[in-house]
């Protein structure tokens, strides 16, 4: 599952018990433990181990380090959680700047191909505990944050150059946007619906309003 | 958690091993038989059970019937987590016809009411289980189908009235209506949205459209 993520670290390099203060050539050390103890951590989430159950005993095992190796970075697994979250995510998308309607393509797209990625094995099994555990949550929210923010300031941007509404609700429309593409492609609500061009559908469905003019 | 749901049944009502075919005053013992062990079949998921290890030998034991009372009325646990579904959602919303308005305010807002019911415990449970199988996406699908159906019933009947767009998209419209919902209700996508008055708020804003006019 994780063979291509992790390529770039060269075969063996979660069984290098690596230290973060050895000088190596290229990328450093640390950066690569780093790489590898998030990595165990969303093999062990996405063979359907519960975050409950989780312990850094078993990440310290797949990753083949010990445990003060994970307690030098992270002071307890809902602080490497929001890191591991934020790595199954993957970098927040580019927005061209070109248009509205292209900025906001870009920045649905992703969400539109969670499906066919780790994280879409691993996040619907999160939600559940998302409600059983108010600190859980707040984990989720501190790694999800960046990419509800990037999508606030392409609306912000908009509006301010005139082509969304003057006095848009900037949280509204953000989760307007966002909504259908999680419920087809977390929740799975609607199977009548085409996948292709969805992200696309829907910002020119929610920019125009479905009431007749 | 079901006290009140199964008050009806009386005290104990799980645990008399009904048979449908003595004739007892009230309701028809059959129906109370099929309540009392969908019920058990809710607890057993409400209480973290997955479905994939939910047996019918723990319903028949939960619900105080021989397994032979179930397999005379479901021929297996899908077909059992079908009517389960149906059972947990509740009765579909009334619509009362007043207005396009009242119509969609009246489909959408029993999803934003999921949060406090035993469905919230139970749905993004099987979230997870449902991408892993095919077969259970089926079950799932079928059991939500009646609500799509209704909210499309409400998009055409207004459509055809003049009030939606002529060349309106059911499907489309559909999720993007109830999507930001999911997003809120199930997933938590935004902390920063007030769930006072979330419903209407959508209505108003899919129907207006977010682009300046």
């Amino acid at each position: 599952m994780t063979s291509a993520a992790r390529a770039d670290n060269g075969p063996g390099a979660a069984d290098a018990a690596p230290e973060p203060d050895r000088k190596t050539p290229g990328r450093p050390r640390s950066a690569r433990a780093d790489e590898a103890i998030t990595e165990a951590m969303l093999d062990l989430l996405a063979e359907g181990l519960t975050f409950e159950a989780l312990t850094i005993e078993a990440v310290a095992a797949r990753a083949g380090v010990g445990k003060a190796t994970i307690y030098r970075r992270w002071p307890n697994k809902e602080s490497m959680l929001v890191d591991a979250i934020a790595r199954l995510k993957g970098e927040l998308p580019t927005v061209p700047g070109t248009s509205l309607r292209d900025d906001l393509v870009a920045v649905l797209r992703p969400v539109g191909t969670i499906r066919s990625t780790r994280a879409g094995q691993i996040m619907p099994c999160l939600v559940p505990e998302l409600r059983r555990s108010p600190e859980l949550q707040g984990v989720y929210h501190r790694a999800m944050e960046p990419r509800r923010e990037l999508l606030r300031q392409v609306l912000r941007t908009w509006r301010d150059k005139g082509e969304l509404r003057a006095d848009l609700d900037i949280e509204l429309a953000a989760v307007m946007l966002i909504g259908p593409l999680l419920a087809q492609n977390v929740l799975f609500w609607n199977p009548n619906l085409p996948r292709e061009g969805l992200p696309e559908r829907l910002v020119d469905g929610i920019l125009a309003g479905i009431a007749a003019r």
